[in-house]
């Protein structure tokens, strides 16, 4: 996996916000580019912070580059991967501070962490995506982290029906319920009490929200499952899915949503040298507190 | 406390439902109470289930019953105990199928647990109330279970700005943040990982629901302590803050909401030879899982 | 897999204890195998139970069945699983009162559920397990639900280096670390906050116990993969690894715990109609605590 | 609180272990000592690291010193407390690194942290500590954290009934039972699930460590109550009472453990600006998991 990977020669350019910091970062990266002799195609954000750039639509992007960088974090990474249309566009994240689960090139270390990248030095990383289909409607959506159904109100409590491949799997009462990738495992299913799921595993994670019975638990199945989710609610009344924590979808009493896995995978580039478990320890500071002396 | 208590005349009386069953029930009650020689007030929901009774007004049960017996399980002794103004009336519950937290005389059992109540063989319990007061507004509304923030974008994480005495206590991102009673210690949060707390325990417990951070813990604080939570939300966003599930009351970024111990106490009744961890052992399965044989 | 299967002949008994009821059930089954044709095969204390029987070698029972039936519950089953030395027996379990996990005919419906089974008509799961090697140590032993780390004098906290495949995965410190299977997930790692994980996925759960920093969570990994687990104690301190709760292994400094997916697989017939998530729903309670009404 | 506390003058002083940079720490504390003409009464430990110095018995110390410095984290503060049976003495901790929940003063921070407390510029605070009582000794023992139920074979469930005030309160079984004062709620009760109690809060928190049944949960109440734990044993089998991580006692089927709240209470001195909250948001990393940029 962390063989030498195809050298990249097109560049399509992400940013979060157009705010000064991030327009220094960018400006850095242009120039360690333009250095190594890449084509850049900057989406709207990016070429706001790039003076005498034009913006290229994402779907042209989409069509034609090698790599997409994105400065941000975790939440920038996904927004540009939606942008693209989940196209089969290797991502990377450039992030200012710490690292993100996915953004995971330093700012502060382009030079050792962007550079061999380019030279086709990197571990390219597939993560699986959830495919979610409402009702009646045969056009379907993606998403990376999870998708999450909620009542509308979210001050009341709501209960679902889920089916696994048909048969009767639970109803819930709760907040809501969480459909999670491995990705989407150290996300908000993680707040909720579900397990951290390794990238590799080809399984998903069914997770209550603040359910009302005890008993009811975080559940992993394998990812070849399709999951129906119904809500049940009154006839004036409606509920939400949630994608990504980005994409909201009105459901109502008749609508059921069916989450699958997606056909594409996400293409995730990370630097050499990455581990999985080693962000993982990062992140959540494991070994956190701090031995008593 | 189970020592003899007053004789009970004068009886309102408060339904859940216009249900066929409800009525059965209630038409229990009534013969029940005459053969007692009580008067009978009845709220509206009763007396629609009392064929040629006459509905009174809340405020008119209030300032003159000794006891006001609510037919449906915990939710509608609270929206009773609202109804009532949370005026010093003691509250019984009479509940068909499990018993309730709150409501705990069984409808099957009236012989044996309503009618030493109205002999004045009881149990009085004192339940310590919330007092919430938003913003400016110098009128308070009170909350028996619990006082919950939440963005209005039940989709959308949140962070909040909880302060008690003043001093800084906590920053929480997430779906939001209960402030809870020992009552409500059974009910939102306990589903959201909160600590059971006895009710003769004067506390209040401070609970982030599905919190971004792992280190977030539910905390245990005296209840004569203020509480204020601030919703960190950008200008054009609103917050919410739901009483007791049943009430909301809109944030702007300028609210601040202020959580303090109410002055006056629900008084609950229970029959005879109640036991408060009891209710727990049969509410929450304890000793549930089944020994493996 | 629910379709006609091999018609049995030959039957292992295995039971728990001797006590009298446990003979009652015995002598019901006996009836049914002989009216069967079944040869039938008694270990130690099944053969106790049933007058004028000869009690027969677990190995030669090993050898020879088609089937073993196990009286008891989840732990008998995992007992005589053990003491097959875990050859390839399909196992079936007959419990009475609540079914378990494992054994799930009922006692009382021996007509209903172990009949068919004799005809063929019955569910054969394959049940993963782990294999254990200790140090350097040849010889493995297995474990059909998980294998626990913990210190020998378990009122000490103890730190444990994880690792996968042999790159760094975590260093704990707590009361131990579980191992578990998908069929182990339902029985201690639950207790200890792991996810329940389908039969049908092939994985296992890493599941702190008690950990001392609050964001070690429960990882799920795919079954392909080889824990090393590295007790981190004094020179003169002693750990112990145990596995299904029944067998445990002195650990010392040195010693190092290697856990990986075991060739043989566990074969558990279940009668016709069996769902794992019906049994889930059963056994957790799922819509335990009653609706509030 | 946080007023003028009498002037001090006379030092008792406790380390850890003799390792060269607990020396040093040391050093600069008995120079700091000394031109505040302060008397000290080195403890064991303490004399071995400071040449040329006498050591005193700690009852000794505890007779005549006007507060107690000891030179660790938070085991050793509680260790040194038990050196001097919970005698009366102010305590104050000063820890390398990271700070502790009880030692708070940073050996990095002596002229800033410790020199004001010396001149009676501190805050004094009261911690609530468990009186535990074995079968038919009377003898008690202390504990400031918590009394811990568990089989004496580490890897074997246990049953635990609990009582309080006589009444029935649990039947838990799992790997035990904790008992826990607001100090130790952030100690090994935290890792169970427990919640965080203020110490201000008069309350004791009954944790089950890894409980069978799922509907098992924490449970806080009024510290003036007689906890009474027995642990369901075989007439054969052994189970342990632990204290503070301590001691452990041995239990026999026979032996009931009565816990209820200490006479005397830990006095403990924080430097002046203590705030019990910012300690919390400290060591537990509130506001850990770093906002998604």
């Amino acid at each position: 996996m962390n063989a030498k990977q195809p050298v990249i020669k097109r560049i399509g350019l992400f940013a979060k916000v157009a705010d000064p910091e991030t327009g220094a970062v960018m400006a850095r990266i242009v120039e360690l580019l333009r250095a190594a002799n890449c084509d850049i195609l900057a989406a709207k954000n990016a070429a706001s912070l790039l003076p005498g750039s034009t913006s290229r639509p994402a779907a042209e992007i989409a069509a034609s580059v090698d790599l997409a960088i994105v400065v941000g974090g975790d939440g920038s990474l996904l927004a540009a991967a939606r942008a693209l249309k989940w196209a089969p566009v290797p991502l990377v994240g450039i992030n200012r501070g710490r690292i993100g689960f996915l953004a995971d090139v330093r700012s502060e270390a382009l030079h050792e962490e962007l550079e061999p990248i380019l030279r086709g030095d990197y571990t390219l990383e597939r993560r699986s995506m959830l495919r979610v289909q409402v009702g009646t409607d045969t056009t379907a959506q993606f998403a990376l982290n999870d998708v999450v159904i909620k009542g509308s109100d979210g001050s009341r409590m709501i209960e679902i029906e889920t089916r696994v491949d048909g048969a009767r799997f639970s109803r819930t009462r709760g907040d809501g319920l969480i459909v999670s990738t491995p990705t989407g495992s150290t996300a908000y299913a993680l707040s909720s009490g579900g397990p951290i799921i390794a990238p590799g595993l080809d399984a998903f994670a069914i997770v209550p929200v603040s359910p009302h019975s005890l008993g009811e638990r975080p559940v992993v199945i394998p990812a070849g499952r399709v999951i129906s989710l119904h809500p049940l609610i009154e006839d004036d009344a409606r509920a939400e899915a949630t994608l990504d924590g980005q994409i909201s979808i009105e459901l109502t009493p008749r609508d059921t949503v069916r989450v699958s896995r997606a056909e594409p995978e996400l293409l995730l580039v990370h630097p050499p040298g990455y581990e999985y478990f080693a962000t993982l320890r990062e992140k959540l500071g494991w070994g956190g507190r701090a031995p008593e002396c």
